[in-house]
């Protein structure tokens, strides 16, 4: 089963394609979407969309995982955020692939063990859980790609519950 | 001049469709997109596309006028509302139509001269300008139609400053 795991963003949008075989996982590929500071808000959301359907088309993934957005810090960035996010949710939805969403502590939680876990830490546990010779970059890479493990993990322990 | 304004929201999107010919302008159909709360946000966001498309295919829009969003309440409502915003902006972008953005102050002050201008008032000469019968129902379909005002005036005041 392939997992599409999205950070979301404007100017950057981390994405990672994860295969999950058994408990096994793979990265098929992760990156990032950059758009440029010069196009306007409706250019870059075009973009994104456009980038984000080729990715589709390339890996088909079965879900789209993808964080919560929490504002505490700064406000004006969250809702540009917002928007890059109703792009993303928008372009599984129309392709028929179910979204689920998780919170920080959450993402935390399935890659660490540790809900407030530091960032390093999540890095750390997603390079060895994709067995990848070094931390994913950049960071909105690693962070997409934690979301997809989060996912993969919830899953699997839905199952274990059933 | 066909400009459509835009109220956004999730749960209903505000529209309204007016056509500008010299300084007179005509409400040619205004209302609002409602989406069942039942639904998951992204099919809500599919939602809205779906309708926005049709609308912008039957009125064929010059501009997209669309309030800016500010959050001075409630920042998980204006989390939701800056998804469908996001939606919105694409939906124009894809079609070539260019988008203008209006703070709240910006269509007071356009549509009733004050910036400060209370909700009623705003309502009430949004309908002298439309020539309507009565005061554009719900809410969101007069806040449509007001931003869409606000853009003319705005393009008619960069007009007469060349």
């Amino acid at each position: 089963m392939i997992i599409c795991g999205i950070d979301p963003g404007v100017a950057i949008v981390g994405f990672g394609f994860i295969e999950k075989d058994g408990v096994k996982h793979k990265s098929l590929r992760h990156g990032v979407i950059r758009t440029p500071s010069d196009l306007s808000l409706e250019k870059r959301l075009l973009q994104i969309r456009g980038d984000l359907c080729q990715l589709f088309d390339m890996y088909e993934p079965r879900v789209l995982a993808v964080e919560e957005l929490f504002f505490n810090t700064n406000v004006t960035t969250g809702i540009n955020v917002a928007h890059a996010r109703g792009v993303i949710l928008l372009t599984a939805a129309e392709r028929g692939i179910p979204v689920f969403s998780y919170s920080p502590q959450q993402v935390k939680q399935a890659v660490v063990g540790y809900g407030k876990a530091e960032k390093q830490q999540v890095m750390e546990m997603t390079r060895v859980l994709l067995n990848l010779p070094r931390v994913p970059r950049p960071d909105d890479a690693a962070d997409a790609l934690a979301v997809a493990l989060c996912h993969s993990q919830a899953s699997h322990s839905i199952l274990k519950q059933l």
